[in-house]
């Protein structure tokens, strides 16, 4: 195997500081919801000495994210924006947000948690005796939860609002749901299924118990999932596996974010070897543009890619096997050549050498040697021989 | 609520025979493993009597199938075809069956899973010295699948096969693993993540064991499923809450068929209420033209719809939170009126209303009343009065 050598020749992103658990992380819905109420009464003083009122929030955008190198973290910068009420463009907005802000408010008051498809829901009427919807479809309610987000510095999950819920958990970890009974599992003795990653897991409600784990390995497909499973690997690995179903969802990014903060594992990500598996990698690692002021309780930017590569085609003879890209893949793998993350020598021979070949592999490809090769062989070899991607 | 009266006067079918658990719902791998064998006997024979080597399986497509009216069932016909291997058309076809059974029939001895995936790439290979593949794509090894899934009258999940999982369990049922340390747990007892629903869900691997329960509530979206779990409505209720996440895949469509059949549970479905709602609701209940062969693992006839229905919106003022149909959705719902199993009045004036108005309704648009009240007024209420389309 060539690349370790590749790899220590290369110039991987060095990092200062590794990551540690913040204050931020455990922020709870009282301290969030004193966040509001502080923003509301700066609000109501503006009114009341006469000043129009404005509320402040995060410039968001790629013009405020930059790509923090000694943290390894996607971040947004110190720009500010604001909606103003007198400003006709912004007064529709501005009263939107204060919606938002009220019943976020009372969600963590009450203990309630809401979907963000329900907070709109919930939202919309008719004002008054006007024709005039508070909302007229959910991106305008969204957008305003995101402009609350960056206002309070925090991410929605601890406004107790979320999205959908997907991915699964495997392994040896004993979780507690505090406010659902108490109810205490071990995630390794629920059968074959595993746990049900929920949207929402932060520290005051799903505590993180006893973990006899080495490491957490990340998968995209669920299929790929399941073999781990069948094969037994967890067990026999020690590993924490994190089955995300494609893009990992915001609930299954905290949850790898979490166990590599509070229990110390290194994070392992198995994708197929093509531009959607190496974004569902890079997102994991150093969080989205899009959530980039969240990077801090997201992501993971000590993770490791473990694999498909195209270097396995050749390690493991599966010319036979692989896939042509399209052109949105090739496309999208150029475009990937030149983001900041993956300026590094490894990485940079990776995607060259995909452009060059034009094929793509998938992790089930692993198949063809036999069904058990990814877990008996293929996964110890290189996480034996730590034969990873930056 | 003016329904309860249409519905009793509308000529909703009426079905001589509940469903019973069958034979069929239990042959183990060895029987099926048994099939395979007496199939390729056959065509042993045939090649020994100098006889062309024939595949039968039934025939597939709208042409042979139909909705058995007495059991509420979309059933095949009796009309079979066959691939024959010294017609140069079939040959390939026949060529990939054989290896497609082969491979199975290892899966069944072995006691090995695979996905539909795996399979593929485990066969695809180059034969011999030509430059002919087995398989150049997954379409190929599917096609194979489903000949073999009705040439043995049984389903992939007991050829060791599977797609991707998708779909949760929330309730007080405890469920066991046979393969898997026998694992037992109580899926209400697993926070409010729940379980998560294996691809397969087969009698011989999980075994249902007590169930404290009324009825099996099917909820479309994943979001709606986690609002009953934080309001309670499992247990309040003595409810089994299944999530299945849009469509429900086989693994939810097996797992809700056999808590009807072994539980003999009542099963209510929960969707939007648009086209591609019903159409869950209607693939629940009587199952899918493609899958046609099959429903008698898979389908629950007496399966009712709690909701979203026009008349909702009307009984609870939610004029305000509908959405527009789009064309295709329009296009979609005339296409329902004609269905057989939508023949009854109750169904057609629920089509014609949602036609007339050309509005959709969504489950969580019931937040604009309160959050709660889906768990403690909609749904209780609807099945006090047994309120249900049918």
């Amino acid at each position: 195997m060539a690349r370790k050598t590749a790899e220590s020749k290369g110039k991987a992103p060095v990092r200062k500081r590794a990551m540690k658990e913040t204050a931020k992380e455990k922020e709870d819905p009282k301290v969030i919801a004193k966040k509001i109420e502080n923003m509301a009464k700066e609000i109501v003083a503006d009114i009341k000495k006469g000043n129009e009122p404005t509320f402040h929030t995060q410039m968001r955008g790629r013009g405020n994210v930059k790509f923090n190198e000694e943290q390894g973290l996607l971040e947004l910068g110190d720009k500010m924006t604001s909606r103003n009420f007198l400003n006709i463009g912004h007064a529709r907005r501005y009263m939107q947000t204060m919606l938002v802000s009220a019943k976020a408010h009372d969600y963590l008051k009450e203990r309630k948690t809401a979907s963000i498809r329900e907070i709109y829901y919930e939202l919309k009427h008719t004002l008054g005796e006007t024709k005039e919807n508070t909302f007229e479809d959910q991106t305008e309610s969204d957008s305003c939860i995101v402009d609350l987000e960056h206002s309070i510095d925090s991410i929605r999950e601890k406004l107790n609002l979320h999205a959908n819920p997907k991915g699964t958990l495997y392994g040896d970890i004993t979780l507690r749901d505090k406010v659902h009974n108490n109810d205490t599992f071990n995630c390794a003795k629920l059968g074959r299924g595993g746990w049900s990653v929920m949207s929402r897991i932060e520290p005051e409600e799903i505590e993180m118990k006893d973990c006899n784990a080495k490491y957490v390995l990340v998968i995209e497909t669920a299929a790929m999932y399941e073999r781990l499973v069948e094969e037994g690997f967890a067990k026999k690995n020690k590993a924490i596996l994190v089955g995300t179903g494609g893009q990992a969802a915001r609930g299954s990014r905290r949850l790898i974010h979490r166990l590599h903060v509070e229990k110390k594992l290194p994070v392992y990500v198995f994708t197929d070897g093509d531009p959607y598996g190496w974004y569902i990698y890079s997102v994991v690692k150093q969080g989205s543009m899009a959530l980039a002021a969240h990077s801090g309780l997201l992501a993971v930017p000590d993770a490791k890619y473990i694999g498909m590569t195209l270097e396995d085609v050749e390690d493991y003879g599966l010319q036979n096997v692989t896939e042509r890209m399209k052109d949105g893949d090739i496309k999208r793998a150029k475009e990937m050549m030149a983001y900041p993350w993956f300026q590094n020598k490894p990485w940079q021979k990776e995607l060259k050498k995909a452009l060059q070949q034009k094929i793509r592999i998938e992790q089930q490809a692993l198949a063809n040697k036999s069904l058990d090769f990814v877990a008996t062989k293929y996964l110890p070899e290189k996480i034996k021989k730590q034969d990873f991607l930056p």
